[in-house]
């Protein structure tokens, strides 16, 4: 496909690329999504090699269990782990696959023991959809930790021996445990980058006490998670830097996410004027940058979370030793801290700035992904676009 | 000189080699050394160029200010950092260089401000004698982060311009801010050790909770630092693990230093079956290592602490990321806490084990350090053999 050609997906994606506030869209979801086919059977658009193409795709999922809730999706997020599965970048992905893990759907059934959701509540589901809820980690409601690992929401293999598809789809089943309640008058499309970006920065945040008043945070990459990173962090009432590759995003950064500061990371010299001023930094771009540069940032007893993947990271022990710094790594989160940090941004009023797409343009979404031409999260209208 | 000629000094040194428990050169310290030269002047072993050797030098000290001590030095440790400084591998030493931050001595002279201490105390003084006391840091306790950096013991430029000169001296003038108090009935030659390799270990261990009994923790090396660290943790109510290089240690951690499992780093096998164990490791050896090995050895959460210089740390994203693992730098401590690490070890009876020298040995001693070839911590006794 001609990717400069303007196709029907994308005139349609041209009208419906909506930023924050509030998407026209919310409340309009179809309650009939997934009704178009047979009973059991799901429709959603997969992956069949490594090309990551997307393309209409027709599967079955499983009756609802006892614990189960099923829900039409409405919304799923674009997360960069989509591009990174369905290209097979890790060497196992399995075919056909469909991806997505920041799903936001409505319930329209309930398992006989279900007991936190009724048909037609708005829930999320994120990154994983299965853990064996036995060992240390799911008793302290760190499922992301499981022992035995977390069934990711596409591409693991679950408990039956199937393998999970995502939210690229018209419907899905899910245990209750791993949804989340969508706080009532949160925009369900902007809940959806919540559910992977949102925690993915928010976990590490609270973990390493980043939400202390007044101290400074620097955040590396402005990309779906970096832009929740500023978001969270002025509500926590640090005093925010972005640092990025591209002065394209500065006005932006300042104006409409709020940040303090705004550092070209290539420019030597504003990054020199920056030593030892930074309580915390939170990587969340992938690319190579110098951690010897970025520890040099932090004063003493600083510390820098990765939650990116970087081809590797590498730097010299001064750097780590002189000032006692730390670098700590962070994925997701658990159960628990996925609904307080839903209910943080609901009461912070903090909301995601996205850019709604049909599910037609899931594969140019994909594309302009790896390009960064993004502000600062896709989100696919399941609902009114699968169909 | 041949290193496999028995010298004189080696002679006396196989005599005096004694390891704990308490040398009976203890209590015997020459009140009268350094009198044998002018009044100011202090004698000294010198490296002049970066061959590193030492010999005789002398030196004139500052006079007793109204917040100093001056105390006759009975005992110094050796520590790799003499090493590192008298061989210039850092490439900015000063020379004459006189090494040793691991100063035990006994009070001749106090200022006239000086409240916590009195003629005859014994003293110890570590890693650094002079600081701000006025940033942050040094408020809190922790000038050797002070803004204005520490003033090292030797090789550091003093606020008067001049270079500190080390414990290889008779005697030594310091603020009594960076004195600390031998607790009574501790043998004063084995707490010399305790002055940088023991608070290196021990701060990092306080700083990451590493005092939670029960917990298990792994010792990288078992050196001057590492022996220490396994018998503070074993004081703390850890399981302790020694890796090492080197099988001749192992029947002496188990036994002598008490840790309860020993592993050869270099198999495989053991290593694999340490997968997912460790609530903390410290990393006490400054040789490369795969960090990415050992990160897979740590429990989710678990932190490795990096305390030693290899020549850079390199690791996968992933071996960080997955299980929100934690890498952490650390030097020496602050004043506060040396007092109490000193304290903590009176209490629980922690010693090191040491090998007793004449400073005449110094320069094999160096050698066998370089070598690994100690057990595992040389102590000289100054006040007995610099005359």
């Amino acid at each position: 496909m001609d990717k400069h050609k303007k196709t029907d997906a994308m005139q349609l994606a041209d009208r419906l690329f909506l930023t924050h506030p509030y998407s026209p869209l919310s409340g309009s979801v179809n309650m009939d999504s997934g009704t178009a086919i047979a009973n059991g059977e799901c429709l959603g658009w997969a992956a069949r090699d490594p090309s990551g193409i997307l393309s209409p795709y027709k599967f079955s999922r499983r009756a609802v269990g006892s614990n189960d809730v099923s829900l039409d999706i409405a919304y799923c997020g674009v997360c960069y782990a989509d591009v990174f599965w369905t290209r097979n970048k890790h060497g196992h992905s399995n075919y056909p696959l469909v991806p997505g893990h920041e799903i936001v759907g409505i319930i329209k059934e309930v398992g006989s023991n279900v007991q936190r959701f009724k048909v037609g509540d708005y829930v999320g589901v994120g990154t994983y959809v299965n853990s064996c809820r036995e060992c240390q980690y799911c008793d302290d409601g760190l499922e992301v930790h499981c022992s035995k690992g977390p069934i990711l929401t596409f591409d693991g293999i679950d408990v039956d021996g199937t393998i999970t598809k995502g939210g690229y789809s018209s419907y899905i089943v899910v245990h209750e445990r791993y949804c989340f309640r969508i706080p009532e008058s949160y925009p369900p499309e902007l809940a959806a980058p919540l559910l992977c970006a949102g925690i993915t920065v928010y976990t590490p945040m609270i973990r390493h006490s980043m939400n202390q008043p007044g101290k400074s945070f620097g955040v590396i990459g402005l990309g779906g998670l970096g832009h929740l990173a500023v978001k969270i962090g002025k509500a926590f009432g640090l005093k925010v830097t972005v640092f990025s590759t591209s002065i394209s995003k500065k006005e932006e950064a300042l104006t409409l996410l709020g940040a303090d500061n705004f550092v070209v990371s290539s420019d030597e010299q504003q990054m020199k004027a920056l030593c030892n001023s930074f309580d915390f930094i939170l990587d969340t771009a992938s690319g190579d940058i110098s951690f010897d540069l970025y520890l040099s940032l932090l004063k003493t007893a600083g510390v820098l979370v990765l939650v990116g993947f970087p081809s590797e990271v590498k730097f010299s022990p001064g750097s780590l030793n002189l000032g006692a710094k730390t670098i700590s790594g962070s994925v997701t989160g658990g159960t628990k801290q996925t609904q307080e940090m839903l209910d943080f941004c609901a009461s912070n009023k903090i909301y995601p700035n996205i850019e709604v797409i049909p599910i037609q343009y899931a594969n140019e979404a994909l594309e302009r992904m790896i390009k960064k031409d993004v502000k600062y999260r896709f989100v696919i209208d399941v609902a009114n676009s699968l169909k």
